[in-house]
């Protein structure tokens, strides 16, 4: 379908194509602006395109991401153009060609729009045209793996993606084209194709997921371009009259439609808090975040009285301010539910997300040094904003402070808190389910330092868009393995999942916030509490990071008390990275590696090392980045320390070969689990020289662990004694405690007590 | 014994050199330069310390590093002055802080010549003097661990380095001390201090050695000072008539003295080849090169009738330009026999080879970038000079290019070669064994991308001066594992390392080079043979890196072609980072992991899959660095593929977890092992990506392979095919073959063909 292939049936076509656009060309021109049938009107405005021409050569950012726009696309254009007949999954070439005409559709309408170069207009005329003369036969995508089967792609999502881009082209050739050109493309290939992903397939488009929220914008930006008032509120509101069987799944285990809500207000209203946490976590934030603010863009401008930004207490907005803290310091997204490591507020969605925060917000000079490091902004309004804010100086550096984002719609499920201190970041999570990307991972945490992760959190089990490894979707290691609770830093009871792996129970259930503490620089703490993860038994985590003058830098504290109305084993790992340095308690290393256990993640586990704790503190120290870290636990000599390493039962090699230690706690019924974690010094293989590698930390131990408090004592080798007390009661804001240790009282009011 | 607690004593005794001192000062002043017994002479010079001061304020290099070091030198003397008694092995608090007295010392006696601030001078004086005070009276070190021990250090070796430093801290004062202090000094710490490192030891001094070398230098640099021939004689040439035993070992397996040779220019001439390549490899040569250049600086200023700088064909010289050419794309020296990963050019012993190189050698442009990333010079004339050059804007870019150096005194003893191509860069081992520090890895060989390993070899199994882990020193693994053949790219015969693993039969043989070739910019080519690994086996390895335009990047050609007299099993691993990504072949992976066998080596490798190879290519890709790698073998269905990690049998965890693939064949004579190795595309985790993910090889096959050549064709994706033949048999320049394959013949001259 080479474009070469079929360019001496055009010819006359195309004479008479030029004739046309000379006639658009001056009804342009003559008609000013304005009115809500001008074009371009979604994104790029008539007025924002006239602003943005005026600007040309002056705001750096804006002209650099034009010229390497200009030259990507010049290049896409001397290739030609292929539609290919699809057939591939991710990562295949059929579905990498249309994702990349997509985009190229996208780009070369803005260009002609700003450069006012027809030739880009003619290239976006000619590939819709090929895509017209195919789509109107095309059946369903012949790969049947998906719940809901695109034709363009294998899954609707895909399809929905394209829709979203394609509707930005189309909008800009919009008065470029003859109206019989319009009509051609919008019978044939725009309107059957918003139905086929709505109305043709409600189990995806009819329901609150990301997967919907591309839907919902696909529909609601062809809609707007077209003034299709049905396709419009389609977008908005869902299929009139469209109801769900509440109880089917998808792919992925989750609802397609428990609570039969549907369409963009509902999927704004549903999954973000009110603090702009996104119910799924940052990774897929950060791919629905595209839609959310590309279609609030174009409903702000065709549809103002709408006023899209200040929908629901203003959350689009503030949700980008929560993304963006939800990076770590190189901007890495923290990998919680099926996050893909790596992923950064340098992807393109967040530069959209930055400029149109930045534009429709209230002007974040923060935002500017994001985009600066972004160094490269959107060729509309908001990137001509953006670009001119940076030019004109007016960054200042985006500081990350701690931050506790509640989650569920209404801020009441639960949330993620992010402690920092120094280089040091604690992400202690005890969200909800996070619809059917969540793991079951309750008041788990992973640490990180100055951007290098720590204590991992394993992520996703699956190498997107790599064809090699599954086809780049989901591998069952995510289910088998990512999703389970033993691959998290919390604690497993009895070998199973919290609640029992089941979506089901796990989506109706949530950790709910006991405190979270900010106020004081040298201390920030999280303390949440969760009951139902197992049937009897509720566990309640309080977490600080503590900076003390006698330590190198700010370590973490970590008591994690669960009650139970029965015995059973507890195992509470800490995936570390790097090389073991050194233990104070013995172990044994079998001489052939066996799995862990036979189900719920632990039959993933080889077995590396058994140890026996000590009656006190247990230490283990480990190397990692040529930085230093101990782990100081308080143990009893009943406990097992196992070294366990990732990888068994993986016959395909999916999964990253990655330590732990994990404590495990034996015929226990109620039990406080009790650590510091301390980074310090650091190694140079240039000079061999080894900083402060020791352990600051002399004795940890509990003076009181009541229903109502927690005191733990930290003894540093110095031989100073700092305490530390948690309130576990509930309390009032302002309330006053008094509590005898030793014949010494104590009394402070609100929630710990540090001395 | 911190100075505070004798000053009470001191301070008539102070009185009398404040005195003296102003009587040194007004000879100086008078006495112009020049005389060979005029300090400073060894390092600085009386004429290079007024050329420096003249030029302060004006060299930003030198200035910074003035600036640095200064800082440096203030925080310690306002620390006060500690030498405490010794006691602890490296990383301990003993060894440390006298290692870093013998720095602060050489530095503060720079800082006084240089500022001329008598504090400086008061500093060194005062510490000299604790030395002084307990080296008089001062046992053997208490830990026993190594063949020479220590006074002040647990080893010789560290005493010397220490007299290394201190010497040059003491030139720089003499002028500023009586000569009552001088004599005291000399006599109760310099004298038998430098005789107890020699004829004290003679077992460490005595020899052909890195060990020796610093003994040397510290015997020979004390004896410029001092102006003692006596010690300098013995610095030269060793101890006069000691006659070792030449049969006896030292801690690591090398023979003490099995020539009978020794002293400094003896350790000259034995470890450098012609090419400047060092027998033991970059990582001790960077260790070594500081006592060979600093003593031959010491000897060209105060004896520059020995001409040292030109002493065997200027091999010191030509010594750091290996030494450079030995590091990958970031500064990292390759990590062949026990070198530790990560040590680099940025070491500060090759701020001083840089200097040194650039201003008794040839002012070559390229030292300069290296000195700019360095960003630090030596302070003194050399400095100077580089600091000079930089500010003068002479800096150019230091270019590596393929490069092949010869290994044994006279360069007839194996060498290495790098084959360089783009960001590809294959370390070709074929050296001899590289005395008591080399493995047991003939043929073997890395493989770097941009500075980042693709193919490792292993290094050394040691955390040098991580104390946690064995004291810092040389791990049991080291022998066990890190130095067996099967820890390397090359063939193993019947689990047995090369030279049954004994340091007897490694030392007394070495593979040969048949040629190198690196005229072509498209090809750059490697062929060594070895015989004796294995009684009645033979080894002939040929590499070549090759720039295909049909391939993105340069690729690697290898043909290991072994003949034996009887049949054998061959295991023929490939180290591999990162994540399995796809085989053509089919392989299981064991619900419980065992280790390989039982000895050399084998012991460490626990076998995670077992694959049947397939008659024809068997295809292995990977990814690593987000990057992507495919392995095509030549194979047939009797091959096994074992995918394994290293890690079994390793109570302490020493050892790091990686990834190998072993191809084994098995009841064979004579083999040839032909793959390639490609390097492709890549991988964002930001655009989720993947370009250019699979192998352009379509097909790999053996021609002909006779005892005179051998031929493969490399057919790829395209269809197109290239044919490689290189010559196997003895030939002279530019002999020419003639070859017929398939009824065409091929002519050409030279070593090999490709087309």
């Amino acid at each position: 379908m080479k474009l070469t292939n079929s360019i001496s049936k055009r010819i006359l076509f195309l004479l008479l194509i030029v004739i046309s656009v000379s006639c658009n060309k001056k009804e342009d021109a003559t008609n000013d602006v304005k009115n809500e049938d001008s074009h371009p009107k979604l994104i790029l405005t008539a007025k924002g395109v006239k602003d943005i021409r005026a600007q040309l050569g002056n705001v750096p950012i804006f002209d650099n991401t034009l010229k390497a726009v200009k030259e990507e696309i010049d290049a896409e254009i001397a290739l030609g153009i292929d539609t290919p007949i699809p057939k591939d999954y991710s990562g295949g070439y059929t579905h990498v060609r249309h994702k990349r005409n997509m985009i190229v559709l996208q780009k070369a309408g803005v260009l002609y729009q700003i450069l006012e170069d027809e030739k880009y207009a003619k290239y976006v005329k000619d590939m819709l045209m090929q895509y017209e003369a195919m789509y109107k036969n095309l059946p369903v995508h012949p790969k049947t793996r998906s719940y809901a089967r695109g034709k363009l792609f294998w899954q609707c999502l895909n399809d929905s993606n394209w829709l979203v881009y394609v509707s930005q082209a189309y909008d800009c050739i919009y008065n470029y084209l003859s109206e019989e050109e319009r009509n051609k493309l919008e019978s044939n290939l725009f309107k059957p194709f918003a139905d086929y992903i709505s109305i043709g397939n409600p189990q995806f488009y009819q329901r609150v997921h990301n997967h919907s929220t591309w839907g919902n914008a696909a529909v609601g930006m062809i809609g707007l371009v077209m003034n299709d008032e049905d396709l419009i509120q389609r977008a908005l509101y869902g299929i009139k009259g469209k109801e769900m069987d509440k109880t089917a799944k998808d792919d992925d285990g989750g609802f397609i439609n428990k609570d039969g809500k549907a369409g963009f207000l509902a999927n704004i209203e549903e999954p973000f808090s009110p603090d702009g946490y996104y119910n799924e976590g940052p990774y897929y934030q950060r791919y629905a975040m595209y839609p959310f603010l590309i279609f609030a863009e174009g409903l702000h401008n065709v549809k103002p009285d709408l006023k899209i930004f200040e929908y629901k207490d203003g959350v689009l907005l503030k949700s980008i301010n929560a993304l963006l803290n939800l990076s770590d310091a190189d901007g890495d997204f923290f990998p919680l539910n099926d996050g893909q490591k790596g992923m950064s507020y340098y992807t393109s969605a967040l530069v959209t997300a930055v400029d149109i925060s930045y534009h429709y917000g209230n002007q974040d000079a923060g935002l500017l040094s994001i985009a600066e490091k972004q160094d490269r902004v959107l060729l509309d309004d908001s990137g001509l904003a953006v670009a001119l804010g940076v030019k004109n100086g007016k960054a200042k550096p985006f500081e990350k402070k701690s931050i506790n984002l509640s989650d569920g719609p209404k801020g009441e499920q639960g949330g993620v808190s992010i402690l920092r201190n120094e280089d040091i970041e604690l992400v202690f999570k005890y969200a909800s389910q996070g619809s059917s990307h969540g793991h079951y991972d309750k008041l788990s945490y992973s640490l990180f330092e100055d951007g290098e992760e720590v204590i991992q959190d394993y992520g996703l089990s699956r190498f997107v868009n790599i064809e090699q490894k599954g086809g780049g979707n989901y591998l069952k290691e995510n289910k088998t393995w990512a999703k389970q609770t033993i691959a998290h830093n919390t604690v497993t009871q009895n070998e199973t999942s919290h609640y029992k792996g089941k979506y089901e129970i796990g989506s109706q259930n949530h950790p709910d916030l006991h405190y979270f503490s900010s106020e004081d620089a040298n201390i920030q703490v999280v303390s949440s509490k969760v009951s139902k993860t197992y049937s009897g038994t509720d566990m309640h985590r309080t977490m600080a990071v503590i900076k003390d003058e006698d330590f190198e830098k700010p370590y973490v504290l970590d008591i994690m008390k669960v009650t139970s109305n029965k015995s059973n084993q507890y195992d509470f790992p800490i995936y570390f990275f790097g090389q073991v340095l050194e233990t104070n308690f013995k172990y044994e290393t079998p001489e052939s590696l066996k799995p862990l256990g036979s189900k719920n993640g632990y039959q993933h586990l080889f077995v590396e090392g058994l140890g026996k704790a000590l009656n006190g503190n247990s230490k283990f120290s480990w190397m990692s980045n040529y930085k230093f870290y101990t782990l100081t636990s308080i143990t009893n000599t009943n406990d097992e320390l196992l070294f366990t390493r990732i990888g068994a039962n993986d016959p395909e090699f999916n999964l990253r070969r990655d330590p732990a230690l994990i404590l495990r706690r034996k015929n226990t019924k109620n039990s406080t689990f009790v650590s510091t974690i301390e980074a310090h010094g650091n190694y140079s293989p240039v000079t061999e020289s080894a900083v402060n590698s020791k352990s600051s930390v002399k004795e940890l131990k509990v003076l009181v662990d009541s229903d109502d408090f927690t005191a733990i004592s930290i003894t540093n080798i110095h031989g100073k004694t700092k305490l530390f007390i948690t309130v576990n009661k509930k309390f009032s804001k302002n309330e006053k405690h008094v509590l005898k240790i030793n014949n010494k009282t104590y009394s402070w009011s609100g929630s710990y007590y540090l001395q």
